[in-house]
């Protein structure tokens, strides 16, 4: 690259996504770690585990039993962290002004579900064929439709908004409230704060439009203005021209560990047309969906040969909104993970990062490089 | 507390000093914990370690030896993540103006330091006494000092820029190079990322004025212009007022749980006078806080019975900038501690956090009872 020179110099990189900056130092990954170890990976764990509350017909923490699914299972989250009915809060009104200032509040209502990715208690995303993978991505659609607002643009592209079909499914009643957002998302491995491997993911639905997603948006709308064109339209398209950071790509999504990433291996999946949502993809362009999730989480664990943890999470648009954010919106899915050196040595985001600044070792481009040479067989597939 | 229905029902709370929200789940603290443990902390370790490479005396990394301090001790990073010296990058004027605008670098240099808060290998902030952290305060202020802008509204208040004496410091030559922020932190435990016990901090220097300061400054001017008064100690003044999220106070300081808190425990400690950075403190006020570092990292052990870990951080007035951004600046330290249960539950922001917006489950309010709670003589040193 013309830039060859930041692989070797401090510097800062923008991200025009988020309208931030990061601090890269390519040259500290030479100092030597005496910190904390990861714990290794479980690789053996049972097909089923009689103790999971993910298994198929297993009871749960408050008393359901999960049916005998055979491939997607959704149910409301036990231990939700909103609510879809509670008490209404007013902020009150206080004769400062100072007061309702400087401790503002909103109540936020939402509902919360869990979605498991297969029955078998011990396979990961890694571990499933493109073609197992598409019921989850048809799941995540048909909840992400039962939830559009019947005045989005999107509504009628959605088709009928009902939930998956319940012989399968604990039963979910439509909610009567309309929200704003809906983040869905994983958490993969003990390091990425889960607490049961049964291949799960989750999905927040609120009302109020949550920080990060808004700031995208406000990207994107901004980008659009200015340029009269898409953000990560135009991002996709210069990506796949550099190479540098391109990690798999097929005919609809670009995998890329952006300019601005600031964890070690961050990737992000980029739709390379201009897709608002979910409801926006075809048959066709699903299974593209599931072939660039299964590339990215083999090249992840191949990686390290590990089951490499991380926190993925889809960004498309908001469920109601203004036409002018529902168009902007550019369906993405970021993949934020940990680890660093090895299996058990992770990158810590901690005092300078959370006080100044994001600031990551390894540039982008050494850990697209590294990611597009670990391809193929999954590493514990592997015939010796 | 007239907004007692809080404790009940999920919302979201707004963060005046970084035009942030964040999402509190009070209810949700029910739920059971299955995942990862972190190690509880060593509690045995000796005065003097022969393998450390803060200790007085020991060879460091690069060869360097350490004086046989007694107090505090400064040295530049042996693995400093910004460099004074590098070769110069500009932006290569690529024909695409799409490429620059999604492809934006600046080069970033600076300086990184280290500074240990005690000879002893085995003691931390907790097991000072506040006037054994009173050189800690006057070396980040000498530091401070000496890199404070010549046309800062600073610079007259700090006196002569020189460095701490060199008898007891590794040499540490003015540079030449006129820096825009400097972050003081320490990053304590393991969970932290923190690769060795010794108690001790770092400075890092650099030019561009970070995320995290930046965008504190942005509402402190926002704040002031449309207020006319200052955020930090209007907040100072009715938290005070209010009571309920005062963990500590003194003359010159309050340590807060703040309203908008991310973090288990996090706690804010406040100027209570508009104060723009270190050196607007005289001796009294540099005792006063000293006291309260001491007290509220004593609490944060006691309250687990453990080495609390956290990262913390002092926010203040840029090296160099406008008068308005100077005189704006609001003295005040941050503690992110990530401990939420016991000395081995910690709280994960990962996924909705990551990708949606931060999330807490007790509320400050709980937080500041439990830390009111456990004031006194640090546990490990209660006669039994
Ligand atoms: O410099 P240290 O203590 O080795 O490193 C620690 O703090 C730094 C500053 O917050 C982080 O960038 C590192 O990830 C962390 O491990
Ligand atoms: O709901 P889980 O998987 O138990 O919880 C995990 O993910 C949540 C959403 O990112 C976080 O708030 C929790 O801190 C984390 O432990």
């Amino acid at each position: 690259m013309p830039e060859a020179i930041l692989d070797e110099i401090s510097h800062r990189r923008y991200n025009p996504l988020r309208g931030s900056w990061i601090l890269v130092s390519p040259h500290r990954t030479k100092r030597p770690w005496q910190g904390q170890q990861e714990a290794a990976s479980q690789t053996t764990l049972p097909q089923y585990d009689q103790s999971c509350y993910l298994c198929p017909g297993n009871e749960r923490a408050q008393g359901d039993t999960n049916p005998d699914y055979t491939s997607t299972f959704v149910f409301v989250n036990d231990f939700s962290a909103v609510k879809e009915e509670q008490e209404d809060y007013r902020q009150s009104d206080d004769k400062s002004s100072l007061s309702s200032l400087l401790l503002k509040a909103e109540s936020v209502t939402g509902k919360c579900y869990v979605v498991t990715f297969s029955p078998k208690h011990n396979l990961t995303l890694a571990d499933l064929e493109p073609m197992e993978i598409v019921p989850v991505i048809n799941t995540w659609t048909q909840l992400y439709t039962a939830h559009i607002s019947p005045q989005s643009p999107l509504a009628h592209v959605a088709g009928p908004t009902t939930l998956p079909p319940s012989s399968q499914q604990a039963s979910i009643p439509r909610s009567s409230a309309q929200y704003r957002y809906m983040q869905i998302f994983e958490n993969k491995g003990a390091a990425m704060g889960c607490s049961n491997p049964h291949p799960h993911g989750q999905i927040w639905t609120v009302t109020g439009l949550p920080e990060e997603p808004a700031a995208e948006l406000e990207q994107l709308i901004k980008h659009r203005r200015e340029q009269g064109s898409n953000l990560l339209e135009d991002y996709a398209k210069l990506e796949i021209e550099k190479e540098e950071r391109v990690v798999f790509k097929n005919d609809t999504f670009v995998a890329v560990c952006p300019w601005w990433a600031v964890w070690p291996f961050e990737t992000m999946i980029i739709a390379r047309q201009h897709k608002r949502a979910l409801v926006d993809f075809d048959e066709g362009e699903k299974k593209d969906l599931a072939e660039v999730i299964s590339d990215v989480t083999r090249r992840y664990d191949n990686l390290f040969e590990t089951h490499f943890p991380y926190s993925m999470g889809l960004h498309q648009a908001p469920l109601e909104g203004k036409d002018a954010e529902i168009e902007a919106s550019h369906f993405h899915i970021h993949f934020y993970p940990p680890l660093l050196r090895s299996a058990t040595v992770r990158k810590f985001l901690v005092g300078y990062e959370l006080m100044a600044e994001p600031q990551r070792d390894i540039t982008p481009e050494q850990a697209a490089a590294r990611l597009r040479n670990c391809g193929g067989t999954l590493y514990r597939n592997k015939v010796p």
